[in-house]
């Protein structure tokens, strides 16, 4: 079977992480392969790090989908990693084209934004997967599917956390240039903590639980002198059973890394999971607490989650492996719209779960500013 | 030295479990003994009771106090266990006596109680200790002082949660007693796990991290059907400084037992604990997280602490020595009070820490009733 | 019921440590009380200790043996925690004078002496507990009432250990008393390390288990200069069904506690325990993990562990009260040779245990000097 | 830079897994290239295998050698995944004809080979990498670094372990493949459990720690009815510091996975890790115990393990990058013997690690058919 051809849209440059990070996911199992690049807003830098990529490369993502329409770039899909602001563009053009599009999290900077891409895929139908990471992690798979299959009863209430504490001090004063935009509303948008690590934390509260957030109250802080946005994000919201959501990020934790996570309580039981031990999750239905590992040659995973795992028990696959997953599920909708044959693929956070997304981080700046006033989404 | 004579109000009957609990924190350390009891509400059984715990009986607290007070019964303090509801009545008697009071939590069952005895106490300065058991814990002691200390820099932000699973279903319909009265208004007042579990959870927020919790946003939830009270317990809250308190605790977390912990976040480290491993303190104020055990021999304790640990490293000091912890701080007040020598006393909740937490939960009870409307403590 | 009434052999003096655990243990249920005292070597000083601890006092076991058994003092069993060799003495003479005993391990100083007592044990029946304190734990129970019920199958391999590192350096000559006596042949025998923590790793290989250890291959060290006694110990054993047995301990892992703990592979399954973690215990059968929590609540306590359980899950009952629980079982032996009602006592380490265990160090030892020969016990 | 273009010996066919991982790990970096394969013993199925991997395909090892050295093929070193008795042929070949060679351990079937192959690389002085695969975890990387700075002062003890499950039933007659060649003496050699897994854990008590296993006395054991090689593998062996190591390995140990991991105690401190928890090594020098976690952001890497990172702190870098840092070392050690910039190789183990490990495992052998007799490696 041909491997699938992709292109990447930013993610070039000197120290640039998550290009290197998607193309060794692309790359990861042997059937997709990275061939089209553009890499930088500045169109000769784009070119030249094309090189470095060794991919062909264009000087904007125009040319790329131009080459791509013209039948002079054979190209499955794309891959959005550009900073937040440039995310809307292109995956507007591509969709629209009828090219589908993985793209890094958050899918765009407004809900009206997002509503349009959601607007796109639902005519079209082309195939759309939203870069959350971990929910490409087996272990959340499962969780998934746990509670989907009524191992816990019904959702009561989800808590979903997201740790950090790079940002305590003011590094965006330092010359930290990841925390000059982070931390800059013209780059990052409305929210800092809450649109980059509260939408983490907001996934893993509805995708894993399958149920959606209606109304946030919300605290929103920026514990650091001078820091316009959002350093710390607190919610808590209602899920459309009725349940309630407790939805925390904050980035000034001393010394937590990604302590991202969460517990789904249930009429019948609990599951709770932790990124930074993610090979396990932890399940309480009676007496005795069950603990289950990642591998593959375990039989409790289901088939659309076990036709995901590379190893067996013992041996961990993380971060690389997770977002490698996110590629994967777009291989297979992709080979399965073709009528090639493909495992199933596993329903990944997709454009709708984008769309909630951007409602939720609205909301919750909204209902802060109201002091914590209960606000739709 | 000879050693403190102590009643206890309340905690005799079948099946009564603090009572004992309480009775052996009293002997712990061969320096105090149980010598009186008004053990149940009935005179008789209260008598009855006495004879199986080997005391002097009396049939109701008013007379204890008055043998007490009339020469006939040699008292330096009593330990309130009685239901709920019947705090106030004992503590207000023989504080007014001149006679120090260590009491369960919570203190009564409203604000005007709270507040008239703090009254008494800061008028007659008579001791007063607020039995939440795990603030005796050497661990959650170092904890307080390394704030105190100014270990982690100014407090930010504080996380404190208590979760358990024993009322995710309706036990007050099935028989069992404890469901029964916690569930129940007329019993337990305003709140059952906002005032049964919520309060440890903002002891931890507040006594370890130094600040009071000035206002709160509020929801708490009825999950199971039928049930009047809160069964889960969610609140969002402005330190006095600012700051914010998560403070969260619920009865239908399936299989979690006593999942009791904070985390306190400053701005030059944080600090967190987990009563389900009370023996460890983590600490991280830079890239090498650290773990601090408990242990007799370890310098690390402040004579403060160091004073009130029994054993050596490895072995631990739980939920036993944490309560007669309290009963220390108690005989450690007392005899200096007389001028006999003992080390320096804790500074344990008390009436002040009462209060405040009656405080919080009728604050956090009307924040929810008003839809999470902020509200002042 | 009347309270029994034990003496306490050695114990006394300033900073004793053991005396005072026991004591507490013994009274931690208010059915067993210390009543009478031989408290150190010293007449006067046993003397004055005595009043210390409020009890009846005697210059010496001998007067304590003679008033119980001229009906001058009410005695229902003594507990022993002199010195290592000052324990055969008393310990004859008590058994011998058919009153029980429970003695501080080892045992004794030499296979000879415990043969001895054996033999008395054997004929006259009276009751003997050797006080490996978490023997008593209630979770180190639950371990060994599953072998027995042959949840993890046949016995095939054991590994157990006990790691501190409070030895690392020559304490003996900095003063430490502590390390003075231990590392002294003339007070501890032929082996140090072996015979302070190993036979503690010993009974966990062996009781837990329920499978002798037949002969061992040894290497003994001392790591710190001029130490005469071993401060590391390493025996590979060969089970009575023909199994394997590591049995290590050492002093010399700085930073470590009391890190002592088991593991036992079966044909069916596997169990995992940790004195630093003992409220859980670890149960591999299958695919998933499987913790197992103390608490007096839970059903999987067979009712032989049950009724030692004092309170609910989440809270532990850790060093305290699995001393206590050795004390237990030797109040239940006598209330039930005497026809009082008790629960069923737990088949706690005993006589033969205590010649087990002075039978292996003895062959460890002697292994070691024979550069490892197997060597039968 | 041009990328390093790699032949695979082996590895080819349905279900294998070594071949698929190095392949994975080979293209990790982007720097390197899988460009040829004789990727099975049967000449045609080679090349089938060939065409599947999408690289040059061979019908044996001597063909592709040719095609090295007669300029037909462009090959800057080769893999070699081939069972355990074809290590040796191709390893020879290739790097007598000066060509790196990069080899799953064990490094061959008997210790004879394993001396020819050192031979070869001392004279030629040809890089040779042997695949163990977590040496090239960072966190192992760093005990390695900080035994090396002294951070822990002398070696006195090491504790290595690997315990797994898989074997404790007889799978080998059930079908198993993969049970069926490691349990046959002549595809396994003389060592099944020694060799496959007790090896990883002599690695990691030798090259970690810095010190030779200079003798041994060991216990092998085969606890499943019929089976001629040990499954369960027990070593206590001396340091060529007079110091002692535990070795040992298990593969009856139900419901353990890859429980791998080290214990070092030195004269100043001890280190531990556990390759189900990698991204943590623990330190303990004093009375704080201290952890240590992976990410690319830390200070406390040196150049020479960080080198190696490729994601911030809270990310873990398992298997899959482990066993590509592997390859990492190999390409440095190439590309600086070409005079081309690369940051310096760690010293992962080599020739001479086979050598130790080949002579480890056929002394415990002896060792445990005489008895446990002490035998010189």
């Amino acid at each position: 079977m041909a491997k699938l051809k992709v292109g990447l849209i930013g993610g070039g440059g000197p120290g640039n992480f998550f290009g290197h990070v998607h193309k060794r996911a692309i790359a990861f199992d042997n059937s997709r392969e990275l061939v089209a690049g553009a890499l930088r807003s500045d169109p000769e830098q784009a070119l030249a790090a094309a090189g470095e990529y060794e991919v062909e490369g264009f000087s904007d993502y125009e040319s790329m989908l131009e080459a791509a329409t013209n039948g002079k770039l054979d190209l499955d899909y794309v891959t959005i990693v550009t900073p937040n602001h440039a995310h809307y563009a292109p995956a507007k053009a591509f969709l629209e084209a009828g090219i589908p599009v993985l793209c890094e999290k958050p899918i765009t900077m407004t809900v009206e934004e997002a509503n349009h891409l959601q607007s796109i895929v639902d005519t079209k139908g082309v195939p759309f997967v939203l870069a959350h990471t971990y929910t490409g992690h087996p272990m959340m798979m499962l969780a998934k599917e746990m509670v989907r299959q009524g191992k816990i009863g019904e959702v009561r209430k989800v808590e979903a956390w997201y740790n950090q504490g790079w940002l305590a001090t003011p590094l965006e004063k330092e010359g930290l240039q990841q925390a000059e935009w982070r931390t800059d509303p013209t780059r990052t948008g409305i929210s800092n903590c809450g649109g980059d690590i509260g939408t983490h934390a907001f996934i893993a509260a509805t995708w894993v639980s399958g149920h959606a957030v209606a109304r946030v109250s919300a605290r929103l802080n920026s514990f650091v002198d001078g820091r316009e946005l959002d350093d710390d994000f607190n919610v808590i919201g209602e899920l459309d059973n009725g349940g309630t959501a407790l939805i925390t990020a904050t980035q000034i934790a001393i010394g937590y890394k990604n302590d991202n996570g969460f517990r789904i309580y249930g009429s019948r039981g609990s599951l709770e999971w932790h990124q930074e031990r993610a090979e396990n999750l932890l399940v309480r239905t009676g007496e005795v607490d069950e603990t289950y590992w990642i591998g593959a040659n375990y039989s409790f995973f289901p088939e659309t989650v076990g036709s995901y795992l590379r190893v067996p028990s013992g041996h961990h696959e993380d971060f690389f492996a997770a977002l490698a997953n996110l590629h994967c599920t777009m291989e297979r909708m992709i080979r399965r719209s073709r009528g090639e044959e493909a495992p199933e693929p596993f329903d990944h956070p997709g454009v709708a779960e984008g769309v909630a997304g951007m409602r939720f981080v609205a909301a919750a700046v909204s209902s802060s500013a109201a002091k914590g006033a209960w606000t739709d989404l």
